[in-house]
């Protein structure tokens, strides 16, 4: 089950003005279920996107970089999960393309205006004609208000869907922020996460959108790990539909950039973090602080090594405090000249190791208090500098296996 | 259960000259099991070694690399399971000193002619009383037919323990290689695996038995993995006690080297592939050839990508042909330039991928039927070059989880 990850409410989630949401059952991979959705968006909008760096990218994140170079402006985006048209070749290209030709047709704009995006199994083509057959309805049922809804199309594995609003005042105008995301395995972003779409009513120019889109991926998506995959799919796309008549900011310097900067930092990092809880089989979250380190890539390897390490996930998994795993996993993160005796090793507030071993205060009691909670931090004191980095991520359990080893049955 | 890995045979290990083997109880971890090992090399014995490059290495590999490098020969080695002696400080150097101090005493040598190794859990304090008090049981055993025994005394969360003898002529002389090792679970040897030990009574100079060491391990202990975890005390040694009465080997260029080498070679990779076979939960054994590439470093990532990928591994231990997890492995392996259309994938002898997606030829059922064996090679073809790595691995099961999480109880 998710850790302390409840559904969004649906009354707390806002609409955006410029963006309508629609939601349609296509039967991509089941029936009677919400697989589609389609976003259009305002005259005025502007979008920016960060997608995975995966060489095997899927069509539709060849397709979406593409249809951004052309700046013809963006007019909708169509997401698909059941099937994540990633190993399809030439073909895949063709069916995203015939999918924003259709959306394209049904809300009169051109076919470069539109954004593909697809979530599910991989090397299996895209049942197109489906996906064409169930754009009518949700094109018919376009709203401002539909984010909850939205939310649910676009879940494969998740539990529980995940959405997040948030409003500041800019000025005079009070600028809202909702973004909705997916995502449950194969999380390892390295650009973005599986999906994640942010929007706000805020206007700003192109390459302060650009800007703002790297540096919240960069301190949410980018700081995830479930099972050290990183898709073939991932795409973090933020939406500035610039409907609330506040002047466009333009000024990276400006307060105003900065507040929006930090609200917009806020919404991916809940939704980033919602990923983590609603993690394949996770049963605790965790956060691991690297502090003190030589540079922030250094400390993001050691952290990440952390995370990744299946024998730490399965320790805290069973509320184990084996920390010596962490250790292991801290030597061979791949800092060649480590000093493990400057290192310091903080378990949630109880101090672990030093000088190279285990604190004189050290007691296994102590490490067992703080493992046997949901949410926990691992606090990792290089002595190396003053860079830091956190990274968050989840355990790893019985259920993993079983979900993985089930996903196409 | 391993993967069709038989233990091994006492009437086929055998024995050899120069190195005598002794087995004691000492109750480091558990009562009434065999959990030290103390081996005695004859006076002209050479011994070469490679070490974890893990910067949290254990107290013994510290004490081992600087005991070689006084260069007075080494009469002894001394191993230990049921504790690791890493994250221990200065006082895990003290107790691994004077572990080394007793053998030296009982033997008649120097301190600095012993070398230690210990395995098992990290961060905890050696019971070194225990292994001192258990040495003079181990002494009084030492024979040069105990390698059965040997075998099992260095065992942690090994089913069966690993051990393979080996014959080869050179000129007159009839030359015995025999090795053990041990090793199931934090298996990403990166230099050696856990533990491996491999004898000879042939003669070689101490430059060629240096080299011998790396090539063996690099074709053996460095290409595989359970769990992508670097172990703090990953050790492999190679020993020549030079009592064949052969003359000494010198020249890298001869006949015999090459002999010598494939047949040390051989030994090694059957005690690697022996660790992925007993890997901890395996159930299949999978060797990832890669093929193709610009240089060995790259299809050795590719292979390992493909290799420690929880999504690979579960879909292997379900018998699921969800191949296209491992074209998004293939794809984030770090390849910045991959181009993927030129790319194969097989599945045993089924192509499964070309041209950027599925084989046309290809059918679900075929993937199915390899799936289904216990014995599965993935084989990738790059189509960048003529370099060529291969890795061996084991699937991801429940028990590798269950293993784990109940490791220390």
């Amino acid at each position: 089950m998710p850790v302390n990850l409840a559904p969004p409410n649906p009354d707390q989630l806002l609409p955006v003005k410029g963006v309508r949401l629609g939601i349609a059952e296509a039967g991509i991979k089941k029936a009677d279920r919400k697989d589609l959705l389609v976003m259009q968006l305002g005259e005025k909008a502007r979008v920016a996107g960060v997608f995975t760096l995966n060489r095997f990218c899927a069509a539709p994140v060849v397709l979406c970089q593409s249809h951004l170079a052309v700046g013809k402006g963006i007019r909708a985006l169509v997401v698909n999960t059941g099937n994540a048209n990633a190993g399809t070749g030439e073909e895949g290209l063709n069916r995203a393309r015939r999918t924003c030709a259709e959306v394209a047709k049904l809300l009169g704009c051109a076919q470069e205006q539109v954004l593909p995006f697809s979530t599910g199994v991989i090397l299996e083509p895209l049942p197109v004609e489906k996906i064409v057959a169930g754009l009518p309805a949700a094109v018919a049922d376009l709203k401002e208000s539909n984010w909850f809804d939205a939310a649910q199309a676009i879940m494969t594995t998740d539990i529980v869907s995940k959405a997040v609003s948030k409003q500041i005042r800019l000025g005079d105008a009070m600028v809202t922020i909702t973004g909705i995301a997916k995502g449950s395995g194969m999380i390892h972003p390295n650009m973005a996460t599986m999906l994640g779409y942010v929007a706000t009513d805020a206007a700003l120019s192109q390459p302060l959108l650009e800007a703002l889109v790297r540096h919240a991926a960069d301190r949410s998506f980018n700081c995830i790990t479930v099972d050290g995959d990183t898709s073939t799919n991932d795409s973090f796309m933020l939406i500035a539909t610039g409907e609330t008549g506040m002047a466009e900011i333009t000024d990276a310097a400006s307060s105003h950039y900065a507040a929006l900067r930090d609200a917009v930092t806020e919404v991916s990092q809940a939704l980033a973090q919602a990923i983590v809880r609603d993690g394949e089989g996770a049963t605790k979250f965790m956060t691991i602080a690297v502090e003190g380190g030589a540079s922030e890539a250094e400390c993001r390897q050691v952290a990440y090594a952390i995370a990744h390490s299946p024998l730490v996930k399965t320790a805290f998994f069973a509320s184990d405090p084996n920390l010596g795993r962490i250790l292991a996993a801290i030597g061979y993160a791949g800092i060649a000249d480590l000093d493990v005796d400057r290192l310091k090793l903080y378990l949630g507030d109880v101090l672990v190791a030093e000088n190279g071993g285990r604190a004189a205060s050290y007691q296994e009691q102590d490490g067992q208090r703080v493992m046997k909670e949901s949410e926990i931090t691992v606090r990792v004191l290089l002595g190396r500098g003053s860079a830091a980095a956190t990274v968050w991520t989840c355990d790893f359990s019985y259920d993993y296996v079983k979900i993985n080893a089930e996903y196409r049955s």
